[in-house]
């Protein structure tokens, strides 16, 4: 057996589309097979959404249309993965079932309609949800097309306010805390008289007002978390009971999203995302970022390769007016640029547009009209490409020398009490993995919970809650040689949402050499930085007052300047730290500063990067058994001139470019949108 | 019998005032009786409102003083219009019958304490209603003074959630599809699983949100179009039972109105509009536009002259801040743009402001203080005016040899699937039709099923839906000689609001000889357009690429230019189709361009047009039975001096002028807000 | 006995913070108590908020813990004030007694959870409100370190909606009008057909529009004012019946509070106020003057010294991200602004942050880590100062030869009607405070139905509402020898919102000696306004065009400028009457206009005033039995230096500094937040 012989049909690179083969009839069916076929599609999405076909009327299914769109797929050559229906349940069940649909925290009923109104705590849901998939599961396991399953759709949180869901955040509760004196205490609701004298007054935070106590609202969160975890373990279980062999995924969607991905990802054959990346030439200079943070992100859910399950394809446009059309070389771009960033198969959403129904704008690879135009072959050419390089890209991966560390705890914490005006978890780590990107450096993104070892650099912004075990993980990595660069707001609580009483940056305090004597929350309002070598910057959010702790061997390496009362004062420091170092910057710098500090890093820390890269262009690598690839992309709307001659990468684009077959002699020129792709010897 | 005789009283060019006499003790009734009459009040507008005067308790009818308020009008030759007052039901009604009240989309009950709370699928309200309504009209069936009747007030849309509404839903949805296979299948409800299996799942968009099956919310407004007709025609049997001989109107307002203002007027004698142009310094520049818009939109739908039943009379405010109060001539001005365009009974809301109640600050004639001030003073004079001149412009009406098309299926359609920022399908409308007015070209705008015979050019935007009647009937219009003008976004759809298969402009690319290759929701960005002449204008919103049908007579117009990936593919086109011609604009470009296109049509076409109007000056002609009048309009706030030598208008311009009793010599000197009227020969 | 015995001991000048012991454990309450001491703390706030633990279950008192915290301050020489908890009333009472919830105007219920979950006028609330209270008060009232009570916490109106709420409306409305007749024609109901035919259609404003009957919606807000001062006035029933000698205060908050102010302080021995001056830069230029207006609104309550129960100690963030840090001398320079305007005691907000629940951010004296710093040194220094210079101020008070005059009246009726963009009841007044305070004028804000005698000037903004008592007392103020300042929008109503028939401004016509011809709302625009020397200003909101009355001494001071179609017209007069003026302000002019007027009054009129203060200096004095003492204070974030010589506080500030013991030679240099005090001969 070769290693891709043994390596699981999910870890090949191809390429595929969605296909809603009921809202399409039966008679176009086989030409839009053929069509497929031909423009390089190895495996399409069906299933999702379809409960009202699977079973139109309660205990009544019928299989017998999607059989013959399997079969069909399956006769040429088209792998199929099937979609469990649950996103939308059909109106029979909502109407003698009303307990499946959600309250919302505005009190009112999720109306069906739109989608998603499903409540997880519903055990109607789970009975007739799990029933339906077991019988698509028996009926499918030994098909010969299907290879493999997704829960649900883009799963979210609701805060659904059922009876239902509140008894069972009351059993929640009552498993983590066992009495009310117990979560009284930890909650400290004896603010504002909110104790709890029976369990019976425990309720979802109704009105659905952050403006509550934080620590019930983060437990509230944390019980959601749970719920939809387990809600997703119970369609597991039915499809693993008759497709042991069959991969389970799911697509997520919308980063920054509430929803903990590692613990809804914990049970996945591996991670599924949604991609969308902004067609506006106004996001042109942004989106490109916050596209790669995303793959990121979804790469670190299993710490592995993942697929793009949606895959932008055309202007979406539904319950927002219609996007820009993407420009010729958008859609191939970003499927290289996933690619690079770890997507092995990546699905494109959809093969057509629906004419029917509220999704008729969000465009697919085929317009209305059915007359195949300019994205489709945009489309095939990119299929035709990844077929010529799977061979060489499969079983290779991004591999990263840092991580950034990401944690939905702190993001719903920071949600629910916001620092300052402006201040935003997720958009800070997004400038932090900009900068990044923008060095060309690899990172991985991953839970912060997870172990750090082979890293050399670990960035962990706002590691506002804090335990023992990750402050003491954190201290161990930085002792035992790493670089670790923390920021203001970590260490302000303990796990219950509760602050720490004691000099921040708490738990950390140690760790970082500094105490924080005082802090102002700027806001919105700019305060000069100035570094050690006289060069000003700005800063805003935040201003913590940085005391290096006495004895340490702490450096301060910029200070607050301008007008501001605290002129002069330390704003980030380097603390040497056992065999390796702490860096805590008390605000959030502009981010020119941000770039030379994390230059610097790297190149004392013999990081990968790359310095010269021009707006847009993004470098990445895959590597593996087969050997190791380098990506560049221009993902950006002007011509790009890459020289990548003093850097790491320099030597692979001397080489032959496997997309262009040219020879470019270390200057890389990139159209719009253009792609290279180099073998590193 | 003359033909002056022969016409209808509603005929009439003169002038009233909306009075409610229950707002005032009756010993003021006899002095506003008199200044009215001295003011030159012809007739006043009653009842409207006063449900619970008119019946203060279930059953218990009281007249009286609605008698001696009519009474004393009779005796002062002023004739009388009655409202039927079913807006503002009494509350004992409401507390009784609480169906009355309509339940609104976000679920809560619209309490009475405003107004309108009135839900039309009510039986309760019909059945109450069209009581104190035959009760009324039997009273004054036979009153000298009363001569006419307004059903209701202000009608519009509330999309009203009762159970009762949901009821008649089913059975309105029911008597149009037949079978749930029908329906299902029509409005693509497979789509998300939203497959109805039983009649009783069918109700109302609960949640109120546009995101929804677009079909089935287009049905839904068509739903509430003929509910509100059916309401209509309640009020209208109960009054023509007693008044066989008495006028019926309804006073529209607030355009674009979602309720199709061409259904709910086909029971009418004539329709009637409250016109309020905006009095902000800051729109004066537009407000003009946007009223003779209106004005033309109310005389489209019964396709004949109006009356205005609410005129402005002062600053109003209520809900809202106040306005700024109308400056001197502003309120004669707008009177003679009504007229100028078709309207020709004006009755001004109100004689006096109201002490009392939530409109207190919609300032009347007159003010709260009762002292006849320069707002009376300027009605009067424009009274005696309109008196001088009624006997010539009596008979007149506007002509047009242009039509612009206005479909409130398409208004409610691009209402809920919004096609980009910034696209506005009335907006849209407004710009063809400001770019006409300014060029002093006369234009009905019809519902856009109405037939075409008699016109040049036709204008027709974003027919987005569309079907085989109307695209045949713009065919042959085109094909027999006329000029026809679309847009992008037409043809998209069929009538159940499903997108078609087949090359944009679907039904009408025959006709237009092109074809959408693909198109790029432009949203807010704007591209370059280049015309013919290589001059240079901007487009936004929206552009369709197109290709000229082979083999068609098909001159490319315009292209698009600058850095889109769609530059040098063509914008707009003009297509030899029979022995006419059909324009396609793939865009939506700016008004100078509108300008230049326009006004080339027009000399091409002969058109009567006026090429140098300055800002803010209107003309309009009326002609009929006594000839033809020139009306002039300065709507600015500026001095304008207006040359009509070298144009259609220029000998009838060179005349004595009707109000100043001057000549002229073609050029006209109006001060800001000053009006001339010249005979045509 | 000396005069200072005499006095009350609420009348000490003195420090104070609130504390929340069951916030803590137990085991740091004497460090705490200690550390107080040290730092000047003479008393606490403690109790409010905190029925859960006084009550935990129906009918179980649990003092013990209150005992030991009072007792330790006892021991420690600090006195204590209570605060009833009925602000959040503890879960086992409103689940069992869920009428004690307020429903909101949108219908929903006001969930526990947050704070303020409590509905006057639910009897439960009362009756176990006033039973916790009652057991407070017999246990504490003869503890020697307990000297007095704060009611409820930051009364404000919720506009509950309960079926409780409704009925006491409906009594309340048949106490003040007998019968439905009466009311129907007071109110004007007769509009849009609203008459009530049975007392139980008479609801709270469902819906919550602003958009109702005005006259309805006024008289729902009296009938909330009479509502919260007699649930106030059971409380103070229930701590008098066992504490006679006991002060009772409330802290009242967030101007302009809708609730009347005057109607629910009536009851209390004094005023008191939470004080949170804005720390945004951003609002460095206004914050000072609204923070003074507060202080002379509270001061006016009773017409006398009041305290500050909560004063700011950080940055202040919970439902809102965090505000700016207090700069150095921040602190320190708000004390002395609150006693410079007659605070006795000031009770800063808080001793420490809160490490739990929804509070954490909103920060006190000490961080959470419980190391003292940089705030609680700046505290101690002032309550040093405080101490020092308290046998000099104890007995004095600011005194003032300028009323303003403010009304809750006409504050909702003009929120409920906005008159036009822009005007704000309390916004103009802001401005007519912020120009006199800048000019160094002292004056008084007061309830508008208070006598006015012993003073000079009375500035009267927008009297909307008026009666013949009010009208009387102003004229014969005017006619007496003094001058009345009076503005647009005065007259217009009688007492029940509806507009008076007569020309404005109504009653107090004859006194202005001038009738507003006609008015235009300006709302955002803005007129040029030309004084009588040809200075040109600038003015907007709203325009009254004045005829002075035929005869009357009455000279024009500035009259429209500009385009406006009354350019030329009166717009500011003052009017010769008896022995006084009356000055008429038809316009909102800009700010430097009502500088330049105001000042020519204070010259006129020989009021105390000071031409050349910087910006963001204010003085004020104290005086009574000991002496008159000056305050200068910068509450600015520039230094400043302060030239009185050419003022009537020259003389004063040539003296020694009372807190710097400098001798500033008449020229005063203050730093950022500096403060000075000297002793007026």
């Amino acid at each position: 057996m070769t290693e891709s012989q043994e390596r699981a049909i999910y870890e090949r690179v191809r390429m595929g589309v969605d296909y809603y083969p009921e809202h399409w009839e039966e008679t176009m069916w086989e030409e839009d097979a053929a069509l497929m076929k031909k423009s390089g599609v190895a495996l399409v999405r069906v299933g999702e959404f379809a409960w009202s076909r699977m079973e139109p009327r309660e205990g009544e299914f019928d299989f017998g249309w999607l059989d013959r769109a399997i079969d069909l797929f399956g006769r040429y050559g088209i792998d199929v993965v099937i979609g469990t229906p649950t996103h939308t349940p059909p109106r029979w069940l909502t109407d003698k079932y009303p307990d499946v649909l959600p309250i919302t925290p505005g009190g009112g009923v999720y109306q069906p309609g739109v989608r998603g109104h499903r409540c997880f705590n519903s055990r109607s849901l789970r009975k007739f949800g799990e029933r339906v998939i077991d019988k698509l599961a028996e009926r499918y396991a030994e098909h010969p097309a299907v290879i493999g399953w997704q829960t649900d759709n883009e799963f979210g949180m609701l805060d659904s306010q059922t009876p239902q869901a509140a008894e069972d955040f009351r059993d929640w509760a009552y498993r983590k805390y066992g009495t009310l004196e117990n979560l009284n205490r930890e909650w400290g609701t004896v603010v504002w008289s909110g104790e709890y004298s029976d369990w019976s007054e425990l309720t979802p935070p109704l009105g659905g007002s952050p403006y509550q106590n934080p620590s019930f609202l983060l437990d509230f969160a944390r019980f959601q978390w749970e719920t939809v975890a387990d809600f997703q373990a119970g369609q597991i279980a039915a499809i693993r009971r008759h497709c042991p062999d069959h991969f389970i995924t799911h697509n997520f969607h919308s980063y920054p999203q509430r929803l903990d991905l590692y613990q809804v990802g914990a049970d996945l054959d591996f991670a599924s995302f949604d991609y969308y990346p902004n067609t506006s030439p106004d996001k042109a200079a942004t989106s490109p970022y916050s596209g790669a943070l995303s793959l990121d992100v979804t790469r670190g859910i299993k710490r592995k390769n993942f697929w793009i399950m949606e895959q932008l394809s055309g202007s979406p446009g539904a319950w927002m007016p219609m996007w820009r059309m993407p420009q010729p070389g958008y859609i191939r771009a970003y499927v290289w640029q996933a690619i690079a960033r770890g997507a092995d198969t990546v699905v494109h959403f959809r093969w057509r547009s629906a004419p029917i129904g509220a999704e008729q704008f969000w465009h697919g690879l085929i317009d209305h009209s059915n007359v195949p135009g300019r994205r489709l072959a945009e489309f095939a050419q990119t299929s035709s490409e990844a077929e010529h390089l799977a061979p060489l890209l499969e079983g290779t991966s991004p591999e990263a020398e840092v991580a950034v560390l990401m944690s939905h705890e702190q993001l719903e914490a920071l949600r629910v009490q916001k620092q300052a005006d402006s201040f935003d978890y997720y958009e800070n780590l997004k400038t932090y993995h900009r900068v990044l990107t923008k060095l060309g450096i690899a990172c991985d993104v991953i839970d912060w919970r997870q172990p750090l070892d082979g890293y050399r650099v670990v960035v962990a912004p706002h590691l506002y809650l804090l335990d023992d075990e990750v402050a003491e993980r954190l201290s161990r990595f930085a002792a035992d040689g790493g670089t670790l660069v923390t920021t203001a707001r970590t260490g302000v609580k303990n796990m219950n949402n509760v602050c720490v009483m004691q000099p921040l940056p708490g738990l950390l305090a140690d760790c970082a050499g500094v105490k924080v004597r005082e802090y102002d929350p700027l806001g919105s309002d700019v305060v000069r930085l100035d570094d050690q070598d006289g060069e000003q910057f700005a800063c805003s959010q935040w201003a913590d007052i940085l005391d290096p702790i006495e004895g340490s061997r702490t450096e301060v390496l910029a200070r607050y300047g301008g007008t501001a009362f605290f002129a002069g004062e330390a704003a980030v420091t380097r603390h040497e730290f056992g065999r390796g170092e702490t860096y805590y910057l008390g605000t959030h710098p502009e981010e020119n500063y941000l770039r030379s500090l994390l230059l610097r890093i790297a190149r004392e820390r013999g990081v990968t990067h790359a310095e010269s890269l021009p707006p847009g262009v993004q470098v990445s690598v895959r590597s593996g058994g087969s050997g190791a690839y380098l990506f560049v992309l221009n993902l950006g709307r002007e011509p790009r001139r890459v020289k990548l001659s003093s850097d790491a990468y320099a030597e692979a684009a001397r080489g032959e470019g496997l997309l262009s077959g040219k020879r470019h002699g270390g200057e890389i020129e990139l159209e719009p949108y253009g792609v290279e792709i180099f073998r590193i010897k």
